[in-house]
């Protein structure tokens, strides 16, 4: 059967003159398609019958593959939650797999994926090789890309958030409190999001009227130790910041350690936000001010689109950025010179 | 074909004259049935050649269904990983879901595990009625129950975690420390797990002559708020404790942010252990000394006993605790007055 789907979309290709490819966005829903090339091959698609499996009622229980890198992201299950209520509630089921940036798991995943013969794929992942985006697109799978981290290098329809606009909301929060030297600890600079959130800062500074000081930008990596390490960087400056922007949950929770290291009380001598809101962060001591990305939102959406996607409609718009959120808690207030 | 199977196992107990539950424990690998009839029923299932589907290579692509009551749980993911990497090694898809408490949404789940003829099911709740209790066994689909809190309701395996001697550990390294007055804030008295945990601190300093004063042992419910009243109820004791042991880290972070509150310091002023290792308990300021629950273990070693039953294998034992480990980080400390 699986075989068979197989043939079908590299012969529908061969007999419309056109790539694989663009079989494959025509599945999609995606609009980048000449009119008539679509016509063409929705019409071939129909008459091969193809796809004709998922719209068959009582035919198979539908599932939808959701697939990170890694489950050990602390939010890995924000987005396994917005997913699964929107699928359950269809009556699909989510297969849950990691692929581990390894080559071997990701060719096991696909294995089982054809196995399955999944009705849709929803990628939480960068990490998946070219040869396999292939030949996802060849097996004609619908595909949705979760992604935080904005890498943009798939083609497939992709749900992000608004990085840039969370970058100035938080450095705006801090600016209207009376701060004005504002550290800043960075996410890995290949990722589209870390650019798009420093990018904010710098915008809240620039229209604040701030200058941009460089010694106060300090590079990190998303996780723990960086922002530990960057923040006590930044307390170890001549002219120290009053409050520092960490631009993950998980660099905001190091950078609190650091201070707290050094005898240095949040928020009443530096204010620190994070980035993200994780669900541990209302619990932090002290709560975490951070900007929240609506992650089971994300998975919701997500799961719609390749829902929608396996039905054959059409989507609205390849790339769908959900709205972040500044969430005010206890660990910012005044610089300590206001007060 | 979920019809006939129905029908397969309820036939099987009338002609071998035995329960359907007793068929189920066959069908489970459970011990607990009398060898010949252990033999009519496997004899009977051979002739209905019931199971042969899950044996026949290639026939479908295997299942589990993996099932939580909410997905919010922080402890969720761990167990997610550890399922998802058994089962994608073995070709298995693990489908997630999450019932909510709510009849509707277990109901929805069990249509959708019937049309999707899953090959076995790994219970993270204790929330599923007793009509669906009954529902699966009558199906006659594999159960094991990932079990954490201890709840025992199902006539299934169980996998869960040595929690009187977690309990014990983390009173004793308070001890070790110096520690005489030593707070307990206990979780719901409902759960076993609960219990045990108050029973291995109680059990700890009796052992070290340390007498039982019940006016340190306050109410919880294992959720963040309830750390934080009751650690400010055994603050505003006359004498107040040096150290406290959460049974949770949620209820142990709950306590450092009420110790915060009061300008107290962890672990100068107060040690704080915790229960649980959560993935971002080594990122708390101060990274938290706790008792770990190996909840990916657990989830492992549920998907393998699954999968062992799914191919007709009989279990060792229907119940498996594995060890749980203290873990000393920068929350404790010896007592104030020692140092």
């Amino acid at each position: 059967m699986t075989g068979e789907r197989k043939v079908t979309i590299t012969a529908i290709a061969r007999e419309a003159g056109v790539s694989v490819p663009t079989v494959s966005r025509v599945v999609n829903g995606r609009s980048d398609v000449a009119p008539e090339t679509r016509a063409k091959v929705e019409e071939l698609l129909r008459q091969y019958g193809y796809r004709r499996r998922t719209h068959a009622p009582g035919d198979r229980a539908a599932l939808l593959d959701l697939v990170f890198n890694d489950l050990d992201s602390p939010w890995a299950v924000e987005i396994i939650r917005g997913v699964e209520e929107v699928a359950h509630a269809s009556g699909v089921g989510t297969v849950v797999s990691a692929i581990h940036d390894r080559a071997g798991a990701a060719r096991q995943w696909m294995t089982n994926l054809r196995a399955r013969a999944s009705d849709g794929v929803i990628l939480v992942t960068s990490a998946l090789e070219p040869v396999l985006h292939k030949e996802l697109h060849r097996l004609g799978v619908p595909i949705v890309v979760v992604d935080p981290a904005g890498t943009l290098a798939l083609d497939a329809p992709t749900v992000g958030a608004t990085n840039w606009a969370g970058g100035l909301a938080a450095t705006e929060h801090l600016l209207q409190l009376g701060h004005r030297r504002i550290g800043f600890i960075a996410g890995p600079p290949r990722l589209l999001c870390s650019r798009a959130r420093l990018d904010g800062y710098r915008a809240a500074l620039e229209s604040a009227g701030v200058a941009i000081d460089e010694s106060l930008m300090v590079p990190g990596d998303f996780y723990h130790e960086t922002g530990f390490t960057g923040c006590r960087r930044l307390m170890e400056l001549d002219d120290p910041p009053t409050a520092v922007f960490a631009s993950s949950d998980q660099m905001a929770m190091g950078a609190i350690e650091a201070l707290r290291q050094r005898g240095l009380r949040v928020p009443q001598d530096v204010s620190i936000v994070g980035f993200d809101d994780l669900p541990e962060m209302q619990w932090s001591a002290p709560p975490l001010t951070t900007v929240r990305q609506p992650l089971a939102e994300m998975g919701k959406v997500a799961a719609r689109t390749v829902l929608r996607q396996a039905r054959g409609e059409e989507l609205d718009s390849p790339r769908l950025e959900l709205a972040t959120e500044l969430v005010v808690r206890a660990s910012s207030a005044p610089p300590p010179e206001r007060r």
